[in-house]
Parts: structure tokens; sequence; C-alpha cells
């Protein structure tokens, strides 16, 4: 090759290691010879031999809900601290289209998969797991629990929250919910009638609408629920995204939250901090979340068979951040444990 | 290979190539009989032959910036549906960092780069677009204007901002801005001046603060701003995220926004649209960059010679969105064309 590029073997070497130090027009020349010559470039016959690629596939179901962009960031930063490099999927929660890119980067010969868009009964996924494929699953599982996943205590956090309501005097207290087939959703739904069931009082189906996680249907959603003449005084939203729809649909009907409609919203997102909105929220650790999924799953790409026997089930606990929206900050506060933080810059 | 792992030369066939219809046991046995005889995956095969790996890089400065979050989406969303799939990296506008992902994006063998968060200076970029490697930048370009790129005319946006303001009677505006060693940043600032320049306005250099597009600093160059005896009664904030500092240091010194303070960001990202936000800013197109980035990436990675003799550039025009912020919508219309929008669901 030195010689069909007219340089020294020692350049060859150089530039094909992308080392500095060799001017542009003999560079182009050696990649120029090394294409005619059908050379192998070093990363891809290393990953050869080793049988490996030294990529993750990471699918999200929506990287502009900043939930995503936060865990994906930190999925990134953890990735190529560990020598890994990241290709992203979009899902926008379609399960044809994740099983597409699943296969997509399966082709692409992916060391293992990030999962953050699974649904309850999800086929692609259920067959990555029974194949004993390394994957981790991240913020949603599947209904049978199969698989190795880092996920919220949602069950808890919805409690949490709910109790906070009940605490605050609140007994008429909606719920929009995010999809049914989706284990977050279906969590958090769990939780708010356990701790109403807790408190013996009686769960109202009409107070209970779904959201679908949109801001267009759970603006629907929450407009429904404001405009009955036994409205809730108090709304749990499924996620930060349904959150912000609900005071929309309550601005819109002349309700003031708090004073008029206590709220609460899940996830904790860059939004809720600011001091305008003032979301009492249920934070999720993202960062953590992020690097947690990433250090499973390479160790799951070096010993798949101590995963498929002992899958790692992570749960990360809840915390109830309190600003404006629920209105405890007008009263005494109730005896349960909160971090208290009214915003500011973020 | 089929005699290794005990099934038919069919079932190796259809397992090799993700196809489904082959029992878990089955799938595995060949598998393992490909791991241990170093048969190459036809995915990886594939790209040798053709010296292509389908797969692009994407470096942007902060996925937690909703403008890089949305403009990621639109980009991932792009090449995938042209068969290519992409290498997130995320530099934090550290170049250090930026080159170290470049020379590794480049061992991964990328077959082209998409840059967005280039300096003006950039030896790692002017090093790529002089070996004439393929990549496009977007959002931000190099001082020389050198290689291919997509951007939004930032003069031109903040001009019209700035005259914006002219035209609602403000003779203080003030401006802060983002690094100098930003195209962006400088682009804008420069578009500020220029508008000054035009209406007979001398520039005070006092109004102009350095807040390096972070929430803190920008935030305390706001509330240097606004300390001053001759304080300005209106701001134009290099972007978005600068705004809601602006908005913050504002709110921590008693003063309204806009009676007090018009206030005009840069970008039109998710959060500005909130209607308790509100915010006036200059919209970029991000969906249309992303894809225009991805489009120009594959034709120059096809054709490389025509992208360096002819290199693209192509600058989208901005808009600017009124909202609550600068005050005009208490006050009848200047005369030019701008977009009207309140805010409301997202």
């Amino acid at each position: 090759m030195a010689r069909r590029a007219g340089v020294s073997v020692a350049t060859v070497s150089r530039v094909l290691n992308d080392a500095p130090g060799v001017r542009t027009d003999r560079r182009r020349a050696v990649r120029r010879a090394a294409r005619e010559l059908g050379f192998v470039p070093h990363a891809i016959a290393r990953s050869l031999a080793r049988g490996r690629t030294g990529t993750l596939g990471l699918i999200v179901a929506d990287l502009t809900n900043p939930f995503y962009a936060e865990t994906a960031k930190a999925i990134v930063d953890a990735a190529r601290g560990r020598g890994y490099s990241v290709i992203l999927c979009n899902t926008d929660n379609l399960p044809r289209l994740q099983a597409e890119q699943i296969e997509w980067l399966r082709r692409q010969r992916v060391d293992g998969l990030l999962l953050g868009s699974v649904h309850l009964r999800d086929p692609a996924v259920e067959r990555l797991v029974n194949e004993g494929f390394p994957c981790v699953m991240f913020n949603r599982r599947l209904a049978s629990g199969q698989g190795n996943w880092v996920v919220l205590d949602n069950v808890r956090g919805a409690e949490e929250a709910t109790s906070h309501f009940l605490a605050l005097g609140h007994r008429r207290i909606g719920f929009v919910a995010g999809p049914a087939d989706f284990s977050t959703a279906a969590e958090r739904l769990e939780g708010y009638r356990r701790a109403l069931a807790r408190a013996g009082a009686e769960p109202d189906p009409r107070l209970v609408r779904q959201g679908h996680f949109r801001s267009d249907l759970a603006y629907q959603a929450a407009l429904d629920l404001l405009r009955a003449d036994d409205r809730p005084t108090a709304i749990l939203a499924g996620n930060d995204v349904t959150a912000l729809a609900v005071l929309d649909a309550a601005a819109d009907l002349g309700l003031r939250v708090p004073e008029d409609l206590a709220l609460c919203g899940f996830d904790d997102t860059s939004l809720s901090r600011r001091r305008e909105i003032a979301l009492t929220t249920v934070a999720q650790q993202k960062d953590e979340m992020g690097r947690l999924a990433v250090g499973y799953l390479l160790e799951f790409i070096e010993d798949p068979e101590r995963f498929r026997r002992h899958p790692v089930h992570h749960v990360l606990p809840p915390t109830l951040v309190i600003r404006r929206s629920c209105g405890a900050l007008r009263v005494p506060m109730a005896e349960h444990s909160v971090r208290v933080l009214q915003g500011g810059a973020s």
C-alpha cells in the first residue's frame, strides 16, 4: 500500500491509525490506496476479532420529552466513559417502529440494547429477552417482569403524591393517566388507587381520565374532568408533560393553581422547575437511571449467562418535590418526608 | 456451521439474517457456533465490501438544551429514513472533548459527521474540512466560512428583534451575549449592533454583557445590567436559555416583564411557548435544519469531490415570534412582518 500511495510504510501506519503529523495530500493518497486495495480498517478488523463492535443501541420514546433528553445524555456520557459509542433511535411510542429499530440495530451488530420505550406486552422485547440478547430496559418494563431493568418505584411515588393531597384535606382527587400499556402509567395509577384505598376514600372512576402522556389528549382529558359539576379539587398527572396540559386546561377555565386546583406531576423535568410553573412533582433520578442502565448492560455483555440466570431488577426511590402547584406552601406542612424547593434558576 | 450447531443450513441462514420462525434454543446454538467459528456477521462483511459502515456521527453541544434535543430528533429520524444509523456524542461545548469525539467517531469508521458544536476557530473541524472528510456543520460554523453548513441567518434575526424594540419606543436596549467564539453568538451580537447603528442610536458598550449561554452566568450578567441606575428598558437575549435566566433576574429584582422590562429570546424552544412564560423569540426551523444537514451529508458521502469543490452554504430565514414578553401585544403593532402567537398547549 505504501508503494501504491507513494509514501513510507511509517506514513501508512500513521494515517491508518489516525495519528497526527502527516501532510493532507499524503493522508488522502494513503486513504485512496486503502480504498482501492480493499484494506480492512483497524476498528472493524479488531471488532471482528473480538466479535464485538463497541456500539450500544439506545431506543427512547421521544427525545423532545426532557425526561428522555436527560436520560439519553446520561447514557451517552456514561457509555463513552467506558469506551462505547451509542446509536440513538426514537420510536414516538410506536411498537411497530420499535420492532423495526431493534431488528435494524441488531443488523448493525450492536453489542447490546438500552430500551426506554418498552410496552407491557412487547413481542419484540420479549424475543430479545428470551434469546438472551444483552439488553437493559430503563424507565419502563414488561408486564411479566422478565429481563433486566432499572425503573422508578412508580407505585410508591404516586402513593406519596396522593397521600400528600389527602393530608392537605383534598377528598376529590383526579388522575390524568398515561397509556395503560406502559408500566410507568399502570404503576402510577395503581399507587393512586392504593393511597385512596388506604385512606378509606371511595375511588370514583369518573375522576380517572386517559391523557395518553400527550399534551393535546391530556388537555382534553383535563377539560372534561374540570368542567364536571363535582370537579376534583386536586389532580395527580401521570407525568410532567400531562401536568403542563392540565395547567393549560385550568387556565382556560379560569381556575387558579393552586387556589382552585392543586396539581402534582411526575418526572421533575427542567420545565417544572421554572418559577413561573413551580410544579410539585415526583422526581426521578434521571442521571442515576442512565448510568445504572449502562453499567448493567456492559456487565451483561461481558457475562451473559449470569444476567440470564440472575436478572437485575433495580428499583430507584422516588422523591416528592413540593413547589407551588400543590398548595402545601400556603398551609402548615403535613408530616411526611418531602423535599421543599421553590424553583429558581435551573 | 450447520453441523456444529446441529441444525439445517436453512436454519443457520435464517438466524444469521435475523429472520423469525426459529426456536430459541436453535437460535442460541447457531449463534454460539458462529462465535466459535469466527463467523463474520453479514452487516460488517457488507460494510467492508462497500468501504462503508452505514453510520453517521452526530455531535451536539448539550442534549438537555431543547434546541439540540429537537434538532437531534429530526436528524435521527431523517437518517433512519435513509437507512443510516446515528452515533450520538455530547460535548458540553468543550473543544478538547469535541476533538476526542471526532477522533473516536472516525475510529468507529462513521461514513460522515454532523457537527452542531463547532467553534469559530476549531482545529479539529478545520482538519476534517481540509482533509475532505464528509461532514456538515449545523447551527454553528467556522470563522473562515469553510466547509459545508446549514445555519440560521442570525444577523438578520437579531436585527429584526432589535428593530422591533426600537419600533416599540425603546432606546436603552441591552444584550446578554453568548460565547464570542460561537458563530451564532457573534452573529447575533452583530445584528443587534447593526440595527442600533441603522437607527442612529449610539450603542452603549455597558449594555452588552457576556452570559456564555449558561443559566447561572446569564443570570449574573442580567443582574448586573438591571441593577445599574440607567438600566435597559429592553433586553435581547442571545438564546432562550439566556432569556429564561434574564426572566429570573428580573423577578428577583421585582421587575415585571413586559411592564418594566421588555424581553426577547432566540431559538423558540418548547419552554418559550408555555403561556406562563410566553417569550417573544427569534424562531429557528429546527426540523428543517436537521433534515437538510442529513440530506447534504449523504450527498457528500456519495460525491465527495463535488462537495469539496462547491461547498453547500445554506442559510435559513429567521421568524420573529411575538408573545407577551416584549410588550408589543399591549400597544398597536409596529409595521413589520412578524408572527403573533400567544402560546398554548405545545
